[in-house]
């Protein structure tokens, strides 16, 4: 199999890109094919051992960057490594394209050059999210920002394709975001949507509210538009910033308390046993200790909201395997995101989405 | 000054409606009327010492329950608290109506009973929300689904106006909420109203994504349609409660290495001094307290992420001042909101924008 990868992509390439495809084609036994600029990549490949790995190079010079158009930058740029990945998966020379650099140009430039699957109106960009019950997909966040009851329900049968084929989540429970369960809730595009899909042959458990999809039990796959797929994502990672700050300030008026609860132990036993120096000693290694313990769950949340860990987001109804890293993505971040570019490659995604019965159905329901 | 509020609404009522009320009554001297079945309000006004307190009660014996239909309730249960506080606002025999309860029937009875300020064409919700910064004014969190951008231009323009005349902020920065600042960014109705803010004579300081409203130093009104700003609300509320669960998932494998360090310095202080008995005492001591150190910070953001303490939200657009608090409201929370009802009065919001020159000034911006 072989994997292209946008080495010039990312807020840490080529550094953290060429690591991951080094990691990636050891782990995996996959090909991936370097694009970018031949010299610079050559030289950081030449920091890695990467003898008897399959990692060829195409060279594709010129780079996007975050202030480039996005619906112009592949078109403009045709030695970029995103247009020219995006050809060889559009010429079967490649099987799948990973990129964590300007995901806008990306998803542009895979419908222009690799084109949608016949039928499906609009892409959608399928997001892992962490729930307390495990993973969620959320669909679409961010591909297509207005959008038409209809496309809503081919995002909902391609991500619940996607879940099914690329996650192993058997027969995944579909749900629209809402700001209520009852089917009357929700914006009138939710509305529609909501009366499509009852009629459809998904497993489609109703509304959601945040709340409920981020339980992680009653939903496998969330569907909205992009426009509120992506302030889902950010008002996410918004309250996580928030709740760390949050937490350094209200460490400040209580810190006299911490201490004082803290070194109570110490101070009882220097009370039983007169010991001024010890008291010293314990209150040097115990504070810093304390200050550790209260920091740590907050990182750890910010860690759990951040999506490297779900190995980057396909991108759904273009007619290959194209998959977005996060822009900060380190090397297990790509590494984690071409595993997934071979597991949906592996799965026949496409091919399912292509698929003639499935096509049907999709056209089906939205002819009901 | 007489504020009528309606006793049977909300989750703790009528014990926090009328515990609040007669809070309210001593530390505003303003008269609450309280809207209820008599002789329950009656028998839950005996608890209190309420001597000297202006608290009339006005017979409203029919409750509007959570399930009734929002459009309908009010329409349907005449002698409903909503409807007949409602009416008193609409005929001048009170200068605003408080409620904790079904916040849909509030809002339609509202625009039903109450109407609308001549030139408005739509009623928006206002909540605070927390800010790094402050507190943040978040309009519309759910009165009007389906908006057009005129619509969402009156939002800014009412919310800009309760800002300056209740909350005493002075030229307040009026944001757009969307998924990125750029102007191109956003769904349609986001692109368009943008256009629309900037010509107008708003304090506008362009679109402003979740990180960036919370950070609070550079906005102050964030606008957006009801459909989206009641799920900003709702995402917030689910990741704060998400990372209270995550906190004590990731406590439990880290137990054995807070506790380890938590008794670090008693260890130490027994290896130097040799005591066994003390040990066992502080570890008894030490443990609980490090575990409630560790819980308090995220405790704490759900309590600032809970909009009680911010007095409620007032629909804007309609004909006098109403007052939605949160369904969960206690005491405290009510005589908030009868306090921020207060200030609303005082402040001549509904006059402010009913004034002719402001309406002017906000049909000139239509126009354009």
């Amino acid at each position: 199999m072989k994997i292209v990868l946008d080495v010039s992509g990312g807020d840490h390439a080529p550094q953290a890109t060429v690591a991951g495809a080094v990691q990636a084609a050891r782990e995996l036994g996959v090909e991936v094919v370097l694009a970018g600029d031949e010299q610079m990549v050559r030289a950081e490949l030449a920091k890695h051992n990467a003898a008897g790995l399959r990692l060829p190079i195409v060279h594709a010079p010129e780079v996007i960057d975050m202030t480039d158009h996005a619906g112009q930058a592949a078109r403009r740029k045709k030695a970029s490594p995103v247009a020219v990945g995006l050809r060889m998966v559009r010429d079967k020379e490649a099987e799948a394209f990973v990129s964590a650099g300007h995901s806008g140009a990306t998803m542009a430039g895979a419908v222009l050059i690799v084109g949608r699957v016949p039928g499906i109106e609009r892409p959608c960009l399928a997001a892992p999210f962490p729930s307390v019950g495990g993973n969620l997909i959320v669909a679409d966040v961010g591909a297509t920002t207005d959008c038409k009851p209809e496309y809503l329900v081919q995002f909902a049968h391609m991500t619940s394709l996607y879940a099914q084929r690329v996650m192993g989540i058997h027969n995944p429970r579909v749900a629209l975001l809402a700001n209520g369960e009852e089917a009357t809730k929700g914006d009138k595009l939710v509305q529609e949507t909501h009366a499509l899909l009852q009629g459809s042959t998904l497993n489609f458990v109703g509304n959601a509210e945040p709340k409920d999809a981020l339980a992680g039990d009653v939903v496998d796959v969330l569907i909205t538009d992009g426009f509120v797929g992506n302030l889902f994502l950010k008002q996410a990672e918004a309250v996580a910033k928030f709740a760390t700050v949050l937490a350094k300030r209200t460490l400040v008026p209580r810190l006299f308390w911490r201490v004082t609860l803290g070194l109570l132990p110490t101070a009882l036993l220097v009370a039983l046993g007169r010991s001024r120096g010890r008291v010293a000693l314990a209150g040097l290694i115990g504070g810093p200790a304390l200050l550790a313990a209260v920091a740590a769950p907050l990182a750890g949340l910010r860690t759990v909201l951040d999506y490297r860990a779900g190995g980057g987001a396909p991108l759904l109804g273009v007619n290959g395997v194209v998959i977005i890293a996060h822009g900060k993505s380190d090397a297990v971040a790509v590494a984690n995101a071409i595993r997934r570019a071979k597991e949906a490659v592996e799965g026949g995604l496409v091919a399912a989405i292509t698929d003639a019965d499935q096509h049907v159905q999709i056209s089906a329901t939205l002819a009901a």
